[in-house]
Formats: structure tokens, sequence, C-alpha cells
């Protein structure tokens, strides 16, 4: 491994890591993501006891005890970019030495569950009803600057959907990534699940016009309607591919849990999606 | 125009816009966009008096009195899909009637400039050195979503680009924005200028290896040794060329100035790069 230099692992004057302002002792083994700095707060004031309370720009991070666990929480932002810096600044943490700049020698795997929010891509995914991600489909291009092998499963799917854009006339290029199948498994439970798509962007990305005509306006569509077997598109959001690649590649463990806000389907909107939220947080 | 739907316009429940949680009333004409939030609120001690402060997540944004002018400071969080938000939700306060859905008529048009920090890629460039964007090297895929027209400058810059990136072994689909160029005249007077590279992350898609090996080992290189004229790529960031392409499509002016905080051909970090901030932002 080189030696990673001041530029490429950059650290605080402090000797913390540089966006999320955190020493390696900082964070838990189990560890919640969520997108909005608000929402790190609020799950925090759920916890027993909280030992580290530390932020830097929107990355909040909480670390205490919830029944009897200790579990960190932290906010991200939005959007795959930056996943990529607390994926990045997170494996730091938990597996270089800040001295040496070195490797720690074994891999320490972390427990990453996102709680977010979401469209429903499916008629049936009422606002507020829970989705739980099986899969990261990516319209992000991060998955181009890493060197990431499809297993045989996700080229398979990755195939059909490539097939379902042709068909839709949509030049799209995507990656398929998968999220960590025992977490998936023990998550499903909670609602409904399926193939969770990732936009680099809120407005045109997730099919969206105000006032500026989008590139593709059958994007919806050709989503809506793709089936593999019994796999569907559930549901849009801003952060599940890159979270699902950059764990895969760091070995660590990840699923995502999402609240739909919106039914781009049925047109229909969440008044308070914060309940579900809240109920959603508190199972897993 | 199509009137927009409840999950394409998404208002809050006091009709507000979704994200950045303002009304068209808040904003004033001249915007400076930061992408700390504690920033935005660094910028906003310095006006003589702030008549709007409001927060949602990472979007602060305080509209005030600077030297008699009336000016926002909003901060957008991180990446091109941060951009997309910001961008989209200000040009519909500025030209949405939210009552109605529809257009109000005749464009309004934002001034913004971005001040933010930046790698440098000409060793020229040393740490706290203030750069202003020509253009933006988007290396995200926003623009896949919007239907954008290259105008011939831009093309021919891009197809000078590829030809590079092929001959150098990088396969990346680019594309190219022009900053506004009466904005630009005005503020290349304060340091270099040239061509913004953007990322669609900070690690591996900046050419930052930790413990993940990247896909383009040469992406610095690169865009380093890239001339066309006078022409170079002086920097490295997140969020320019998505700023300029949705400013050019929506019909604002926008441009951006950046402290570089870490030279990535000579190694060289910022020790404190607040005050070259501080006094770039005084100066636009």
């Amino acid at each position: 491994m080189p030696r990673n230099t001041s530029t490429e692992l950059l650290l605080n004057s402090n000797n913390s890591i540089y966006h999320l302002n955190l020493y390696p002792d900082d964070i838990a083994n189990d560890i919640l993501l969520v997108g909005d700095p608000g929402r790190a707060d609020f799950i925090a004031s759920l916890f027993d006891s909280v030992i580290v309370n530390k932020q830097k720009r929107e990355f909040h991070t909480y670390t205490g005890y919830y029944n009897s666990n200790l579990v960190s929480v932290i906010s991200t932002g939005i959007g795959p970019d930056n996943i990529d810096i607390v994926m990045n600044e997170l494996d730091a943490l938990a597996n270089i030495d800040f001295d040496s700049r070195e490797g720690r020698g074994e891999v320490s795997s972390l427990n990453l569950v996102r709680i977010g929010t979401c469209g429903g891509l499916q008629s049936e995914l009422k606002p507020n009803t829970p989705v739980i991600s099986s899969h990261g489909l990516g319209l992000d291009n991060l998955i181009n600057f890493y060197a990431y092998q499809f297993s045989k499963a996700e080229q398979t799917i990755l195939d059909a959907l490539n097939v379902q854009m042709k068909e839709h006339g949509l030049n799209l290029a995507m990656y398929l990534t998968t999220s960590n199948e025992g977490m998936f498994a023990a998550l499903k439970e909670l609602g409904h699940s399926g193939i969770t798509a990732t936009c680099p962007g809120f407005y045109a990305p997730q099919g969206r016009t105000i006032r500026t005509p989008v590139q593709y306006p059958g994007l919806l569509n050709a989503l809506h309607t793709f089936a593999y077997q019994d796999l569907k598109v559930t549901n849009f959001e801003m952060e599940s591919s890159a979270l699902f690649l950059l764990a895969s590649l760091m070995g660590h463990r990840a699923c995502t849990a999402d609240v739909v806000v919106a039914n781009r389907i049925t047109n229909e909107a969440s008044v308070d999606y914060k309940p579900a939220l809240k109920q959603l947080a508190g199972n897993v």
C-alpha cells in the first residue's frame, strides 16, 4: 500500500479526518447513516447516553448507547459524492493508522444502515411506506473512478436493465450494486423491498421538470415497468448505489431502509413522513 | 409549460420550496454560493444588516445589506447533485408562481458567484491562491439528464480534452460548460484562471487513493498536462460544471472563485486557507 500523502489522506490540524472531523475512537462498529443533519440530531436524542458529539459542515456525528449497544449516527448530506466522502473517511477511521498513514493490518468491517427518504416507483408504495434496498441501481457515475467487478448475479440484472433502457430509448450508463445479504435478510420484513435507483440529482435526474426540459422524459416509466423475475425497481433516491459500491470494495456491510415521501407513479405526496421515519429508525 | 405537480415542484406545508425552505421574496438578485453552511454563517456576519435568516439541512440562507447592496449568501452543501437542488429551487423562487405552479412570464435572471475551495493542478498554484473559473469540466454526469447544447467554442475545447484523455488511456465521459463571460472578465483579475475540473466525489474521482484502488491512476497527470492554446486545467472541485450548466440552461449568470487548499502536483497543503477565503469573498 502506498504511504498516503498529506493531499490524499487529508487530516485537520488536530489530526482528525478532514470532512468528518473525527478520530478513530469516535465511531462505533454499528453506524446509522442519515442524509439530513437534523435527523442525526433527532436520532441521537433517542439514545440512552451520548459519549461523542462532533460536527463539521453537514456531517453531524453522535456515538452513544441505545438499549445498551454502542452505536453511531452520522449525517452524510445528500448524494453519491457525499457518500464517497463519508465512506472513504469512515474506512480510514476504521483501518488507517493516522500517524504512519498505513493500513492497520486486518480489515475492520463496519455495519452501516442508511435510513432515508425516497420517491416510490410502484403504485402500491404509498407515502410513509418503508422500502428496504436489495440493490442499488447507480445512475450516478461514481463507479467509473473505482475498480469494481460486478458479481455474476449483478451482471445478469444489469444486462436486463440495459435491455429495458434501450427498448425505452434511453442511452444511460448505469451500474448495479448489492446490499449486504445478511443485513437485507434481517431488514426486509420491515416493508417492501427491491432495487433502489440512485440519482446524481433531485430534479431532471429523477425525471422532474420544472422549467428546464429533461433529456429523458421516459425515465420514470422505463424504471417503473422493469421486472426481472420478482425483482422490480421500487424507489428513487440519491445514495444507495454509492454506499453499496464502496462498502463492497472496502469490506464493510451496508443496507438501506427508506420511507416513501412521494409516489411518482400515483403523484401522491406525504403530508408528514417523520413519524414513519422515527418508527423505521427504531426498528433497524 | 406543464403545470408542475406536487411531486415535481415539491413545496413544504408552509408553501416554501422543499429543500431551501425559502419563499420567492427571501432571495436577492445577487447571490454568493458557498459549500460549507458555516461559511454562509461567517459571510453573513460581515453584512451590515441581515433581513432573512433561514436554514434546512445544509442549506443556510442569509439575505441582507453589504455596502448598501442587497445580497444573499446560500450554502449549497457538496457536489453537483446539491447544485442540481439549489439551482432548480433558486430558479423556481425567481421564476415560478407557487400558487398557479406556472412560470411568471419574463425570465428573472440571477447573478451567482460561487466562493469555494479547490485542489490546484498546476504547480504555480500555491495553497491559498485564488483561481477564477473560465470553464467547468464536468466529470460528473449531470448533463446526461438535461437537454444541453454545447457552443462551438465549448465543443472545440471538449474535443481537445477527449483527445488528451484517450492519449492517456482514460475512457471517461466528460462535458464542458462556460462561466458567464462578463462576470469572468470582472473577476479574473483576482487571481489565476482556467478550466475547473468538477468531480462527483472527493477521493477516487479526484485521483485520491487511500485503501481502495482507483480506476484511473493517470487522471491527475492527464488533466495537469492538458493545454489548448493558453487554456489549462487549473483546479479540481465538485460544483462548477453543474453550476454553469444549469445557469446557462435557466438564463442565470454564474462564475466560480476558489481558494487552493492543496496543490495536487507539488503535494503542498494549506495550513489555514480561511484568511484567503475571507479576502476573496470581500473582493467579489
